[in-house]
C-alpha cells in the first residue's frame, strides 16, 4: 500500500491505540458514529429518490460530536473548487482529531466511476466503453490516475467499479457496467481495482450482487435467479476482484434475489464474501439501502429492525448517512433487540480500514494541497487512448475512413452537445444539471468541434435535427436539406445520460423499448432518404435495436459515452487517423420484446425449432470492424486433465495495409455436462497490435476455473469430456474451431482459484 | 373410481396376477414395453418439432410383441370417425390380450385440453377462458363431460389440465394456461382434475414445473427462478391438484430451471412430488422430453444416458414412443450403467395404474361403442355456459348492449372464421390444418353468423379488412367504407391459434411484441377514424397491449378462444341477452418491453421513484364490467392466530336494474415479513349471482396456507403481524379494505394442507 499523505509522523507521535483497545474504550454512540457517514448535501439538492425521508436534521458538527465514520461526497455534490474544498476538509479533519474524544479522522469516500467526481477533474469513458476496449491494462492505468487525484485531495475510498454483469439492455445502469460476459467484467473490473488501490485509495465493488438481473430491466425490481446463475454468472467478477484484486471494500446491492434483499442476507454478505472468499475489508451500504429494508422491501417493521438485519447480514457502514445506524440502532441495542457485539464487529472493521489507510493517529498537521492536477496531460492521454480503443465500427460499406471529405453535413442531437460524451456518474451529468448557471468544468470539444479540427479543409455544416427524447420533428427537414448539399452526412444520435427519469440512460432511466429515443430513428431515416451516404454515430449508454441502420447507413460507429477525449477519438476513427479496434462488450439487440437475452445461453436460449422467434442478436457479442484485415490460423488447442490449464495457440496475421489492433477472443463450449451449459463462453482474450504484413502467435493458458461450473450439488467442478474451443473476432466467428477432450476425474475447483487466463505473444 | 367398461368379469375370469408377481415374471424387454408409448402417426404428419429424429421405424405390431404401455393419441392424430377408430382400438386391445405373453392391454391416452381431441367431439373454451370465468364448479362439470366421452371411447388418460402459472404474455402457450394467479390456477385446475377423474379417466398435470417462466416468454427457454419462486408460485397449483385433487398422473416439463432440466431432476419429480406430497400415480414424459435431455439440454451424451437420468429422476413412462426407453435403455441396463431396479420401479407404477383402471385382466370381449355422443345437448349447454361466463367486458361507454341495432358493419379477420373460436389444442386447429380437404367436424357458427341470428332485424354487412397476421392493407378501405354506412361497427380481431410458428398463438407461437399481430391495429384505427362507434371484439390466446383501444373504441370485449358456443356467447353479450361476467385472469399488458410482469409482485416490482418506467398494466388483474352495478360493503375481517382460518365477510348488492354475476375477489398483503411479499395476493374469490335490488352476504374462510410463504430457511410459514385485506372486483379496487393482525407464533404450515378457501352465501 502506498503511504498516504495523511499518514502520521510515527517518529514523534505517540503510537495510536490498537483497534481492539479503541473499540473497548468507546461508548455505544462513539461506535455507532464510526459506522455511518454524513452527507453535507447543501440546500435542497435532490440527489436520490426517497432521500427526503432521511434528511439528517442535524448539522455536521452536532452529528460528529462522537466522531464520524465516513464523510460522504465531499467533492462530488456541488461544483466547488477542489482546492478550496480540500481546505475545508483538512480543517474538518483537524477538528475531528482535536475536538472528539478519540481524535479519529473521517474516511472520505467519493464517486469515481468515470473519473473522480469533482469539478474540473478528468472524465474518462464510461465502463461500457472499457468493456469495448477489452484492455484491462489500460483500465488499470486510468484507475491509477484517478486514484492519484483522489489521494491528493484526501479521498480514501472510491465507489467504483461496477461489477454487475449486464443481463438486460433495458436497464438504465447498463452504461455503468462493463459487459454481459462475466469474465470480461471480472478482468477489466479487477484491473480498475488494482489501479485505484495502487495509489492507496480503496476501491469499492458495486453492487454485490444481482442488481443487473432485475425483472424487465427495471431499476431495483426483483431478481429471479437461482443459486447456479448467481454462482456461475453474477458472482464471478466479484470473486476475482476480491481474491485476485484484493479489493478493500464492497457495496451491497439494492436487489432482492428470490425474495431475500441482499442488504439483509448473511449468506451472501458474510457467507460468500468473508467465509468463502476470505474478504477482510468493509461492506458499505448502497445509499439508503439499510432503510430500504423497511421502506422498499418490507422485511423490517422500522429502522431499528432494518439496522439489526443489515448489521447481522454484514453491512458494516451505513451510507450516505446514519439514518438507521444512529438513533434507531442505539435504541435497538439498548432494548436488547440487537446484540452490541454486532456493532463492535462492524466498528472494528471500520477502524481496521482506517488503520490500514493510516488514519488512526493521523493529525492533518500538513497543509492541504494548494495545487492539484486533476486533468493534466497524463489524464488526457489516457482518456484519449481508452476512448480510441473503445469506439466500435459496427458496419462499413467502404465509406469510412474519410480522410479529407469536401462537404460534410453533421446532424443530430448528440453532434454538438458536450454532455453527450459523458455518463450519468460524470460530474457533468450528475451534478451540473442541478447548477445550470455553472460552467461544466470540463474543457472538451463536442463531436462537431472535433470534426472541424479533424477536417480543417472540409466545408462542414451542422443541423440539430431533433432532441434526444422528444416528439418534435420540426428540425428533420432542415437536417435532410443539409445532407442533400453534402457528400456525406454524419448523423450523431443516442442517449442523454442522467439520473432518475431526467434522461434516457443512467440510474433510474430504464427503457421498455430499445428503439432510439424520441424521433431519432426518423431523423436518421430522413437523412438516409436523401441518398447522401450516412455515417451514423451512436453515443449511447446501452446497445439499441438499430439493425435497420446496419443496412441502410454507409457506416455505423458505436461509442459508449467516450469521455472528455471521446469526440477526438470518434473524429479520428471517421478520418482514419485512428484505426478502430473496439469490440462489442454486449450483444446488439433486435428488440426490447426479445429481452432478456445474453450470448451466454444454453442451446434452448437461442434459436430452436420449438419457437417461431429468433433470439439472434442484430450483431453478436465481440463484434468490431477495422480498417485493416486480420486472419487467424494455425489453431492448436491442447487439453490435458480437468485439473490442468488448457493451452490455446493461434496465429494472427495483419493481411491489410495498415497497422491495427485486433481483439482475439477464445470461446469454449462444454458439449455434455451434468447441468445445461452455454453454447459459447469467453475463456480468454487478448488485444494485440499487428503491423501490416506481420504475423504473431498468441498462446493462451486457460486455468481450469474458467471451464468450471456449479454442479447439481452446488460444488464448483470441471468435468471431463469433449470441449469445443474456437477463436474468432466475435462469438459468432467459428471458422477456427477444434474439439478436444478433458481427461481425468471430475475436478473440484478451489474456491480461491479465479485466476485470469494468461496470454503470451511471440 | 367409476368402473370402466373394459373391466373384466371377475366372477368367471381367473384373478389377474398381482403387480409384483407380474413384474417379477417379466423379461427386461417386457418391462420396458410397459413403460413406453407408441404413436401411429400415419404418413408423414408433422406433429412435433424434431420428431423426425425419433420416428419409430417399426410397425405397431412389431413394437408391441412384448406388450405395450401406452397407445398414444388414437383419436387425436387424424380426422377419422371415432366409432370406426374405436373398432380398431378394441381389436388391437384384444390382440394384446390374446397374443402377447402377459395379455395386458395398453393404456390409451389422448389430449383433452379444450375437449377430447377427436373428430367431431365437443370443443370447449380454452383454459385462459376458464380463468376468466372464475367458476371451478363449471370447469369440473365440463371436465366430467369430457371424461365421459373419453371413457366411452376406451381412452383411459387425458393429457390435461395445464397448471403452468402465466408469467409472461409473450409465451405462445398462455392460451393453454389458466391465469397469472397460482390460486386461481390451482382451484380451476383441480376442478378439472376432479371432473375428469369422476368419470374414471386419469387426468395429467402439465407441465411439472416451471415451463411458463421461460426467458423472454420463448418456448423451452431457460427458467430463471430460485427455490422460493418455485415453491410460492409455480408449484402451488400442482400441490393442490395432487393433494386435494388426487390426480393420477403428472407430466414433466421441458424446462430447465437454473440449469437443471426437470426431466432429469429427482428433487422435483421424486422429492417434491412423491416424498413430500405423497403422489403415487405415474409420471409421464412430455413428448420426446427424455430424448431432449440429450438433444436440447446437452446433459446426456446419448439416449441411453438420457433414459437413465429420466428414470432415476422419476419419469415412469416415455411418451409418445420409446425412443430412449426401449433399445437404448435396454443396452444401458445390460451394460450395468442403469440399475434394473429403476426399470422395475417404473414398470410397477405403470402396471399399478393399469390395475387401478381395471386393465389387468381386462379381455375386451365386450363390443366397442357403435354410437357415441361426443357433442350432444349437454356438451353444448356446458360449452355455452362456460363461454358466456368467460367473456370479459373490458370497456364500455354505454354503447353496449345493442338490443336491436339498425345497421351494423361486422369487420375483421376473426369475424367470420370458425377456427378463430378455438385454441391450438383443439382438434380444429391441431389436426385439421394438416388435412385441409377434411370437414372441421364442428358444427358452430362464426361470430358473424351468430350476430345474424342474434339480430334478425338488423341490416348487417361484413368486410374481412385484413388477415390476422400479414402486412396486406388492401382491405382496410373497404372495411372503413362499410363502417361509414353503419350505426355501429363490430371489429373482430385477435389471434389465429396453431402450432410451431404456423400461427400467432399456441405452442411454439411466441411473440416479441404485444401489439395485435399484422395490421389489425391499423384496421381498428381505420374504422375508428370513420367516427362510427366501434365495438372491438378480441378473440385472442393472450392479453395484448391494446390500451390505445380502451379509450378510442366505444366498447371492448375480450374473449379467449371461447369454443364451439363462443360466437353465440359473444353475440349474446353484444345484444344484452347475456350480462357479461368474465373477469381478467391475467393483467392486460402495456407493452412487450415491460415484460415479464405479474400483479403478484413485491413493492419494487411495481411503480416506484427509483425507475422512470411505470409497470402498471393497462387494466388490472381481475377487471371485468357488467351491465348492472354491484356495490360491496360491510366488510368485516376477523383474524385470529397464525394457525387459524381468516374470516372475511362482505355484503354485495346489485344496485342496477338487471340480474348479473359478480366475481368477488379477496386480496391480502402481508405488510412486514421475513422475505419480500407481494403487494397483493388473491386469497379467495366467489362468483355470485345477484338479482336487481338483492343483497347477499358472503363469508370466506381462508385457511392459513393461503397466507403462507417460504421463509429464509425454506420452511413454509405463516408469520404473525399486520395483514391488509381488501375485497373488490379487481386487484386495483381497494375501496373496501381492513387491516388486521395475525397473532401467535410463526406457524409452520403442514405440507399437505393446500386447502381451498371456502365461501358461504346467505
Amino acid at each position: 500500500m502506498t503511504e498516504t499523505r495523511t499518514a502520521p509522523d510515527r517518529a514523534t507521535a505517540p503510537p495510536p491505540p490498537s483497534v481492539p483497545e479503541l473499540v473497548a474504550s468507546m461508548t455505544l454512540e462513539e461506535k455507532l458514529a464510526q459506522i455511518v457517514g454524513f452527507w453535507d448535501k447543501g440546500d435542497g439538492d435532490a440527489v436520490a429518490p426517497l432521500q427526503g425521508a432521511f434528511v439528517e436534521p442535524q448539522g455536521l458538527y452536532d452529528v460528529a460530536a462522537h466522531g464520524l465514520g465516513h464523510l460522504t461526497r465531499v467533492y462530488g455534490t456541488r461544483p466547488v473548487d477542489p482546492v478550496e474544498r480540500a481546505r475545508w476538509l483538512w480543517d474538518f479533519q483537524r477538528w475531528l482529531v482535536g475536538s472528539t474524544r478519540h481524535g479519529i479522522p473521517a474516511l472520505v469516500h467519493e464517486e469515481c466511476l468515470t473519473g473522480l467526481s469533482a469539478w474540473k477533474a478528468a472524465t474518462y469513458p464510461t465502463p461500457l466503453a472499457w468493456g469495448a476496449s477489452w484492455d484491462p491494462d489500460l483500465v488499470r492505468d486510468v484507475a491509477a490516475l484517478i486514484g492519484r487525484s483522489m489521494r491528493q485531495l484526501g479521498v480514501h475510498q472510491g465507489l467504483a467499479p461496477v461489477l454487475d454483469v449486464v443481463r438486460d439492455p433495458r436497464w438504465g445502469r447498463v452504461e455503468e457496467a462493463i459487459s454481459e460476459d462475466p469474465y470480461l467484467v471480472a478482468t477489466l473490473g479487477t484491473g480498475y481495482v488494482e489501479g485505484l488501490q495502487s495509489e492507496g485509495v480503496h476501491a469499492t465493488l458495486k453492487h454485490f450482487v444481482g442488481y443487473s438481473a432485475s425483472q424487465a430491466g427495471r431499476n431495483f425490481a426483483p431478481v429471479h435467479a437461482g443459486p447456479r446463475e448467481l454462482e456461475d454468472v453474477l458472482l464471478v467478477p466479484f470473486e476475482m476482484a476480491v481474491v485476485e484484486g484484493g479489493v478493500r471494500s464492497v457495496m451491497h446491492s439494492y436487489a432482492e434475489i428470490d425474495g431475500v434483499p441482499v442488504a439483509g442476507d448473511p449468506t451472501l454478505l458474510t457467507g460468500v464474501l468473508r467465509d468463502r472468499w476470505g474478504f477482510d475489508g468493509t461492506v458499505v451500504a448502497d445509499y439508503f439501502g439499510v432503510a430500504f429494508l423497511q421502506l422498499l422491501h418490507g422485511v423490517a417493521a422500522d429502522l431499528g429492525e432494518a439496522a439489526g438485519q443489515a448489521l447481522l447480514a454484514g453491512v458494516d457502514i451505513e451510507l450516505p448517512t446514519g439514518d438507521a445506524y444512529l438513533r434507531p440502532l442505539a435504541e435497538a441495542v439498548r432494548s436488547g433487540a440487537v446484540d452490541e457485539a454486532l456493532v463492535d464487529r462492524a466498528c472494528t472493521r471500520a477502524l481496521e480500514q482506517k488503520a490500514e489507510l493510516g488514519l488512526l493517529g493521523a493529525t492533518f498537521e500538513d497543509e492541504p494541497p494548494t495545487e492539484v492536477e486533476l486533468d493534466g496531460p497524463e489524464h488526457r492521454a489516457a482518456a484519449a487512448r481508452l476512448a480510441e480503443e473503445s469506439v466500435v465500427l459496427l458496419a462499413n460499406d467502404g465509406t469510412l475512413p474519410l480522410a479529407a471529405p469536401g462537404r460534410v453535413a453533421v446532424v443530430g442531437p448528440n453532434a454538438d452537445r458536450l454532455a453527450a460524451l459523458f455518463g450519468c456518474y460524470s460530474f457533468v451529468n450528475h451534478v451540473i444539471p442541478q447548477h445550470p448557471h455553472t460552467e461544466p468544468g470540463i474543457e472538451a470539444p463536442t463531436l462537431r468541434e472535433a470534426l472541424l479540427a479533424e477536417w480543417p479543409q472540409t466545408h462542414l455544416t451542422y443541423e440539430w435535427g431533433c432532441d434526444v427524447d422528444s416528439e418534435d420533428v420540426s428540425g428533420l427537414e432542415a437536417a435532410a436539406a443539409a445532407a442533400r448539399e453534402a457528400e456525406v452526412a454524419v448523423v450523431v444520435v443516442g442517449d442523454s445520460s442522467g439520473l432518475f427519469g431526467r434522461a434516457t440512460s443512467g440510474e433510474g432511466c430504464d427503457r421498455d423499448d430499445l428503439e432510439l429515443p424520441g424521433v431519432q430513428r426518423r431523423l436518421v431515416e430522413a437523412v438516409v432518404a436523401t441518398g447522401t451516404p450516412v455515417v451514423l454515430v451512436l453515443l449511447t449508454g446501452r446497445p439499441y435495436a438499430i439493425d435497420w441502420a446496419l443496412s441502410s447507413c454507409a457506416a455505423v460507429v458505436q461509442a459508449f459515452f467516450p469521455g472528455e477525449e471521446g469526440a477526438g477519438a470518434i473524429a479520428g476513427v471517421l478520418s482514419g487517423r485512428v484505426n478502430p479496434s473496439g469490440h462489442l462488450p454486449v450483444s446488439l439487440p433486435r428488440s426490447a420484446g426479445s429481452q432478456p437475452y445474453t450470448y451466454l445461453h444454453p442451446l434452448l436460449g437461442g434459436d430452436t425449432d420449438v419457437t417461431n422467434l429468433s433470439s439472434r442478436p442484430a450483431l453478436p457479442f465481440g463484434h468490431g470492424l477495422s480498417y485493416t484485415t486480420f486472419e487467424l490460423g494455425d489453431l492448436d488447442v491442447r487439453a490435458g486433465s480437468t485439473a490442468e490449464d488448457l493451452e490455446v495457440r493461434v496465429r494472427i496475421a495483419n493481411t491489410g495495409d495498415r497497422a491495427g489492433d485486433d481483439v482475439v477472443q477464445v470461446y469454449a463450449r462444454d458439449l455434455v455436462a451434468s447441468v445445461t451449459r452455454p453454447v459459447a463462453q469467453l475463456i480468454g482474450y487478448a488485444r494485440v497490435s499487428v503491423e501490416p504484413g506481420q504475423a504473431r502467435t498468441l498462446t493462451f493458458r486457460v486455468p481450469p476455473a474458467r471451464l468450471s461450473f456449479t454442479g447439481r450439488d452446488l460444488r464448483r467442478v470441471v468435468e471431463p469430456g469433449a470441449l469445443e474451443v474456437w477463436v474468432g473476432d466475435s462469438v459468432a466467428d467459428r471458422r477456427h474451431s477444434q474439439t478436444v477432450t478433458l481427461t481425468g476425474a471430475v475436478h473440484e475447483v478451489g474456491l480461491h482459484d479465479p485466476r485470469r487466463t494468461t496470454v503470451e505473444l511471440d
